[in-house]
């Protein structure tokens, strides 16, 4: 999520106090590991983790979700279901980068990275490497675990607890199919847009923004028509976020977005512009794509020669297209919407920072 | 797991009524995903890996529990807790076996290998590979996540939730910070007889015995007293059934025990039959060892010159009397267990049968 987010009035004491509540639960959790005698390298990863990451989106936009529902304030108990959001995310990228074989995230080594290295002593680079992947694999599952553990420890009204449990079982088991399709599509680019749009859906617009929106609103005693406002909100929001990354990734200003513009090609990653792209493409077009895209060793004219193609086809217009007509959706969804006006006011904000160009 | 388990009266029933929970649940998520559009493998994988292990020993253990701390019957609602412990179970064999990047489980392939085959098309094999690793992650995940979902949808009261949920976290934590050390000390034995042990600790005993006779015997209401009674057998007869299951994985005859007898050597495993006899072996006795242990080319005449060692250097008498002794203490908790007779006699048929030879 390269695209700026709009501040929430209150984000930066929200921000602090997740913190504080991830913090706590890492020290408590270190604590028994030393009692027990075992490594502490697993609760620093996460400590680490956690710290490197200061944006925290889902618990912010769990507290908007509380404030659309007409929750008042930002009482503990909501700060620590949000922090377990923030724990979760952590499961999600510790085991994605595992699966992306990334180097980096957040500016430092990924888990099965930084693990590698600390086993590195006595084993081949292969064996240390293999040590890595398993260690981050476990940090990653003890990330999940302990979501679950904060989120029953965040001090919930046995209501509360039953009106956010199935939208938890939601969110736990949509990520991961979204994810499943995602490393399943990728190195294997084709037209299909639908399957594209499937991805960005359960792995973005719903993850991201319906379900921690939905959350936050539940935690409040929202009733229905909440939930569908936010809903139909939601999606279209995190939809054209992902729409607006995935311009970003191509052709945006590495110095910019923070993210080498090469990488979306080099992994052959199955988005919405590269489906369009197949689908308008010649068949001399396609077969120039089928040999650039996913190819690691993708050179710089490599990449200038699809974004030629990608403008050329009109691929990125159409996205352009579909980022403004989602935008208006979205938009259109507050124009009626039950929440207090503050809150209608911040998530138009949102919709606006989401799906501007950063470029 | 290779040693025999006493048969609980009625665990064919038990069985059956686990296998029922477990499969209605799948065919659930299997109608919701079609729902979604998502891929069937999924839930297949998940299925056919759960139908292939049908011995189910944590929920027999969980209904044992249940009735040493004096429950009637075996109503719904502990079957369907006893089935999550074995969801939670698929999720643990499922992410061990990418760890260990083992080809085999339960006479079928892992589920990484299937998972490899199934998306092979149109990707090179090492494409394929690291598809299959990322799809057995993700089928973990899901596992994890839904053993937490069955838990939830047992149908247990507030009061029994409020029972479990801590030994819930605790097993989750435990067993994930076992395989930590497991794999982190693989590759490089060591003469360190304490680690080997916790390792035992950890992933065999706590997790497999203790957790779901406590769990079992929570949702029944036990006291203090019980649950005391209960750690204090479960956690030797967990050592010792992981120290006859170490003898057998190097002395066993492979038709007996199902297991070929030189994979565990060749994974360099940390046991502590190995860490014993690193501590006893002479300077170029202990040079050998080095050289063999771990080794991915070992062959027969390899095994047998370490077993010859592990023999005379009293290793394996060591660990022969260590089962002794423990069996002993189990077996002495047992006379003043607050236990009713049936349930008394059934663990002292377990601690038997966990123990004995088998070759």
């Amino acid at each position: 999520m390269t695209a700026g987010v709009a501040e929430l009035p209150g984000a930066p004491a929200v921000r602090r106090r997740v913190t504080v509540v991830l913090d706590g639960f890492l020290e408590h959790k270190a604590g028994t590991a030393a009692k027990l005698r075992m490594p502490t390298e697993v609760t620093e990863c996460l400590r680490d983790f956690l710290a490197a990451g200061g944006k925290r989106l889902r618990p912010l936009l769990c507290v908007s979700g509380w404030q659309a529902a007409g929750g008042h304030g930002t009482p503990e108990a909501l700060i620590k279901a949000a922090a377990s959001l923030e724990m979760f995310h952590a499961f999600c990228l510790i085991h994605d980068d595992v699966m992306d074989n990334s180097a980096r995230r957040r500016g430092a080594p990924t888990v099965h990275r930084r693990l590698a290295r600390h086993h590195a002593h006595g084993r081949t680079a292969t064996a240390a490497r293999r040590v890595g992947v398993s260690g981050a694999i476990l940090v990653g599952d003890l990330a999940l675990a302990w979501s679950d553990e904060l989120l029953h420890a965040a001090g919930l009204t046995p209501c509360q607890l039953d009106a956010v449990r199935p939208l938890i079982n939601d969110m736990r088991s949509e990520v991961m199919y979204g994810q499943y399709l995602d490393v399943t599509a990728a190195g294997r680019p084709t037209a299909d847009v639908e399957q594209a749009l499937r991805i960005v859906r359960y792995k973005t617009a719903k993850y991201t923004v319906e379900h921690p929106l939905r959350i936050g609103a539940a935690l409040a005693g929202a009733p229905l028509a909440v939930h569908e406002a936010l809903s139909a909100y939601a999606l279209p929001v995190g939809e054209a976020f992902q729409l607006r990354d995935d311009l970003l990734g191509v052709f945006g200003t590495p110095e910019v977005t923070g993210k080498p513009s090469l990488d979306d090609l080099r992994e052959g990653k199955h988005t919405v512009l590269i489906a369009l792209v197949l689908q308008r493409a010649d068949a001399h077009q396609r077969s120039v794509l089928h040999t650039l895209l996913g190819a690691p060793r993708l050179d710089e004219a490599g990449g200038d020669r699809i974004r030629e193609l990608l403008t050329a086809t009109g691929a990125r217009d159409v996205v352009e297209d579909m980022i403004g007509t989602l935008r208006a959706q979205a938009l259109r969804v507050l124009e009626t919407a039950p929440f207090p006006p503050h809150a209608a006011a911040h998530l138009r904000q949102l919709a606006d920072a989401a799906t501007a160009r950063a470029s």
